[in-house]
């Protein structure tokens, strides 16, 4: 319980329930860096334009100086009583420097402080993920580029369907993630605007220099609405939209190596560095790392479904709903960053087992569609070629066989149309590979 | 019951629940035209890439005009047994012209075809949000311009906090909409690239020319990637994304002119002609239109978790839980439409009730930082100029004055800095259109 | 455009897009059985009272079982004009007993009489899912009973763990289920409150009987508080979260089944009335049943969502935005019904490949948690053998050997603990089923 | 990096990056008390059945006691090395005992642990979570108890439509709150099942005594299936969907509230001691703590999306996904008690101002349906009388009156069923007491 900076027209103290239940400082001391960095340019500005003395400009700007460093070494002391990182830090701008500290938030409100904060925030995050995005995608095209000859039965409904080469499975992922970088980098746009000089909702009558604190700040922008600065908050939630949209590329990507890493599929086995164990079953190797970013979807569609519910309907401007905001952001930039951050070397270490997905397309009718367009070339139209080759390969399941193992004479109890070159058509991966539209 | 087309290899005929709970007919009908017109341009590149006969390519779009003119007569017959939109419309065209009906199949799969149906829907959906936006922006627009003069209570925590005028309000709406537009133009890219030519998943041995399929149906680009092409669904949460967004802008907005429209407020009256009355109330008002937009973002946002969790988890390429990305497409299009085309009219007809704002800023302390800002401006640090400001309102309270209506005296009992041009503070709407930032 | 009944005040015809936009018609058309019901008892009611006479009752009865029969047969005309079911029945009693039809929403509103219709609606479907789910369990349970000496690799993380019995695995789901049907019964004190009476919020003047209607409706109780009883939707989320879980257990038991039903599994085998086959690829049979269960969870989950952010926040009594109720809740009721529906005829169906489940485990180390056991009984630490055994394992994998292949020899180079007994730990399903705690 | 306990058969070490990926500790340790309570249930166990030496389990017990005093004295070492909190406590017991600690995880998986831990957690918070919503309800009660006196306007669509007590809205909530109470009851069945045997996921060839460990854990029942037992994680999802449900019942309570105590409604006044103040504007009170709960409804629902999509499509049995359950677990039992414990001081302090809630009846025409129901008293159709009543508001409001103004000739006017004690239809509270199905 303490007297609050804004406490001037209040009469009891806050209830030590309600300050606690208020109090931010748990998760927005996260936004220090941003927040120092923001006080410092509107201390400049402020000083420029002749709001405040230069001295005591300066006299603040040395104070959070040395605020952030006590905050790096870990020395500064949080408390519930200060409510948010901006409290504590004028807090101790005061115990540092004295009544001065008060000219910081002059012609500045809490409301278009964190809205910078978080613009800041969000402006690193996304040059953060971009970068981890495009490591991955390295890592995709070399493992597209080792695995040209590599054949595998491409899946629909999780049954074998035709063969593919693994190169084209990797580069399916390759072009997701590539989406993924470019909804990242137009995400920038909406961050990359200065809120700062809206103060609470309806700017203000000092004589503010709102294009010069972008300058130094380093925004693209300013907002061109008071209003609109303080209560937006798209661009948290297109962060987060663009994060679930990652994830379900994520998740799918490690869905199919989980199954590949099964007895069953066989297909890879992760390295040892990359695998866990069992805390009961000595003989497991358990895909733990894809299970968990698989589940890390859930996390990230949860977030994204909290930030819009909570603003849904709130009338404008500012309401303290919006503190509810920033829990859900910091954990999805946390969560993709440590997915991406994990993924390159498990990847690249790895072991692909080229001969068992080989095997599985043989073993498989994956090859019924070239006997289907082996027909149509001839003249057949599709969908009778389409018949036929389903009475194959009922025939082939009967008899216990492949397509590929058919003679001239069994090919022709079916249609007249197969000639010697049917016998011919499952080679792999040249068939593979002639493909169009690869 | 009846032989599938795919039925070549099966040995008995699907069971009645199963054709019925499979069955996507009942709302991907609505994609017949982007459904017929990708079949003509595939027939049209098959006969000019030599892979079926000219004539018999003419026939097969001879068909399939006729079918749309059916569809469009609503003498088109649907039914369970035909599952989908696309067999539905090969079905007829059998009937039509025979087996000839059976090469519009060669070198594609439903896969790539209904991967097509989306994206010529999305793309036109999104053409027409854009419109729609505009309009609305437009009447946001003219909104402002005419309520330049009108100063209102500037709220924050739903309490009056400082005067702005209404323009500014109207304004801060315009610009979250022009962020809407944005986004929903940027959502463009995705939804512009050319599925067909994939087929299943795995492309083709026939020669087709997928360019010249693109260029018929106006797309910019073709994938580059078949597996992708068939399985990539991003344009459709995007689609929803950009609208679960909008939604949140237009549950916002709708909630203030709920709330304006409430005998407390009374700051607007909905015409006759956009509100509606109670069945048992002959007294009765009632927003529900704007009620309706409110619960509508929970629609979409439901939509949104949906597809992200349908998606999430699925291993390449197409799954069947993939039909289940359409409803919640179809749906939110129509909502966002509906809501959006409601609106302008709702707007343009509502009645401002400009003495009735005016009044609500008078009734109030909003002009606080106006004293505020005055002492800094002579001088004092801004802290300090808020508690003083906070106990003048303290102080106003109790003896149940406003800030205007202290003398210098009292003022000057609150700080010596005071001067006679306090006293002339809160005139309206000049000072509010005097200040910086807006 | 049309009057409205309740036009009284209103001096202008409601916007054609407004009408368009508001009603509801077009899916609460599905309560008219209930709306029907519901005003019978309420028309009976107000006669007994006294307040409206006896023979004007009766008119308004027999005026509504005509409606009802109309609609069953298919004659009755909906139109967006007249809003919704309720408006559309008093609309056409008006029309068949004129002026006298306007008695019978005496002592009601379109908040209560709505609320009444979701009461009687959710009872009825809870009824229904509760059989369905009862007739899925039996089936889990037969094969259960069938599968007792089947021995199959229980999986964790996908990865082969320990023999399990089949039957172990499907109770297992019969244990989900059972749960699921035990939440639902319980949802049903929820739904089974009588709403009528609360009229639009306040109760009313006139001298109702409240606890006759509920005689005549069937319902255990009365809502005790009249504004809670119209703006309740508890019962409304309630049953779509019990469906959410259910959808959950079901996704959860069919991507087993489509694990399962893959060449690499090949556990299964779906008959060929509950599988479909591809449009391209004549060698498929897809599992789409499974697949689209699967994916309608995320449909439920969506519904979910939807409601649940639709009534956050809102302030009492009725607000339209709970129109929006009724969309996900019907579609919840159908979904759920629909997969419940198709389940039973699948899994009777299918058949099990019990030697290739039996091979799975003899082909694996699912059984080393047998030797570690082994040792512990023996009078090891458990952390002690199960390093030891992980070594065996490391030892058989070099080996290419599995762990009954060892010789007692081999054993002892790994403890001196085992003796001969320690050949026949492999044996199945003797083993498995002689295990504690199944 | 460092040995793992599970990695016998594992030749490198865990990747740093995956370790610290997999890490649960930083969540998990908040489980500590239950898995240490666990733990000494299950030696204690393995001792009575003769598993273990009665010596070692004595050991392991006070070595537990002591690592639980150590953690509650914030004296023991967390380190993402030893991955979760199990891991850590039995690593911490070897150094204390060495070898024998291995003995504690004999016949025990970290799958049925962590069940087991999550099973008395949420014992724990149901219990917690039902005795503050009991107290919330007491203080709704003894409000609804002070305020039978006082009138207010109900409404429906914001709108006044007619006079309830005060009394009748706080019973409102009363009563949804006793549902949320007896739905968090309900839940207790799910969560007070103990999973302890079930191992991995299949049992134990050990002669286990699971009864015995239930009675001394305080568990009603046990898991019938061991698969079920470790894979079930309804309990979870139960607990979090009856907390969403609860936020619904809050958030919509204190968007009232938040309503009442603007400058508009003026209905109720927030205690110092429950508002907070504006870092800019001096004059302001706001009522934050309202929003927070507000916007909180959207982080539970969004958790509640989490785990369901993190659980769907799951095979069985444990895979690590099911990690992802806690922290939404956690954070959705803390926000939902916090929220829970500050509402009730909040509402015993707030002001009332039945003044401002009596005269906003008397400048409504929320009595018009007294009118209405009085001419239905007199035998006229409800539908004519909504409709006249309805006229006599168009003319008060014309001619600026409200109903209880009109004089007899002006009410005979409209119809002459009026008489003279038509005068006095709209007196306060009798009226409003007197109706029924209050």
């Amino acid at each position: 319980m303490s007297k609050k900076l804004w406490g001037g027209r209040f009469e009891k103290e806050t209830d030590d329930l309600v300050e606690k239940f208020t109090a931010s400082i748990e998760f927005d001391k996260k936004l220090y860096e941003q927040d120092i960095t923001g006080s410092m340019a509107h201390a400049r500005m402020l000083a420029r334009a002749g709001i405040i003395p230069k001295e005591e400009a300066a006299q603040i700007i040395k104070g959070l100086l040395e605020i952030k460093l006590e905050i790096e070494r870990g020395e500064f002391p949080f408390t519930c009583e200060l409510e948010d990182i901006h409290m504590h830090v004028e807090s101790r701008l005061f115990e540092k420097i004295g009544p001065v500290a008060g000219m910081l938030h002059t012609a500045r409100s809490r409301n278009d402080q964190v809205a910078l904060d978080l613009h800041l925030y969000v402006k690193e995050k996304i040059a953060e993920v971009v970068d981890k995005i495009e490591e991955l995608m390295k890592v995709l095209w070399k493992l597209a580029a080792e695995n040209r000859d590599a054949v595998m039965p491409g899946y629909t409904h999780l049954q074998r369907a035709q063969p593919v080469t693994l190169s084209r499975y990797f580069k399916a992922y390759y072009y997701m993630l590539r989406r993924d970088k470019e909804r990242f980098s137009a995400a920038m746009k909406g961050a990359d605007i200065m809120p700062l000089g809206a103060c609470a909702l309806a700017g203000t009558t000092l004589p503010i220099d709102r294009q010069y604190t972008r300058e130094l700040l380093g925004f693209s922008r300013i907002y061109e609405n008071t209003i609109d600065a303080v209560s937006d908050r798209d661009f948290v939630i297109e962060f987060i939209s663009c994060s679930a949209m990652l994830m379900v590329h994520l998740s799918r990507m490690v869905e199919e190596f989980i199954l590949w890493s099964t007895s069953e599929f066989d297909f890879i086995e992760l390295d040892d560095a990359f695998a866990t164990g069992s805390s009961i079953m000595p003989q497991k190797k358990n895909p733990d790392v894809l299970e968990l970013i698989r589940g890390k979807a859930g996390r990230v569609f949860g977030n994204l479904m909290s930030v819009l519910t909570v603003m849904k309907g709130l009338p404008l401007a500012y309401n303290r709903d919006m503190q509810e905001d920033k829990e859900p952001l910091f954990d999805t930039a946390d969560t993709v960053t440590a997915c991406l951050s994990v993924l390159p070397g498990l990847l690249s270490t790895m072991k692909i087992k080229k001969e068992n997905m080989k095997k599985a397309v043989e073993d498989s009718f994956a090859d019924a569609t070239y006997y289907a367009e082996y027909l149509v070339k001839k003249g057949m139209p599709f969908r009778t070629a389409h018949e036929v080759v389903g009475k194959m390969v009922s025939y082939c399941i009967k008899k216990n066989k492949k397509l590929r193992d058919l003679s001239l004479p069994e090919f022709k109890n079916f249609s007249e149309l197969f000639e010697e070159d049917a016998l011919n058509l499952s080679r792999y991966p040249e068939e593979v590979k002639n493909k169009k539209a690869l």
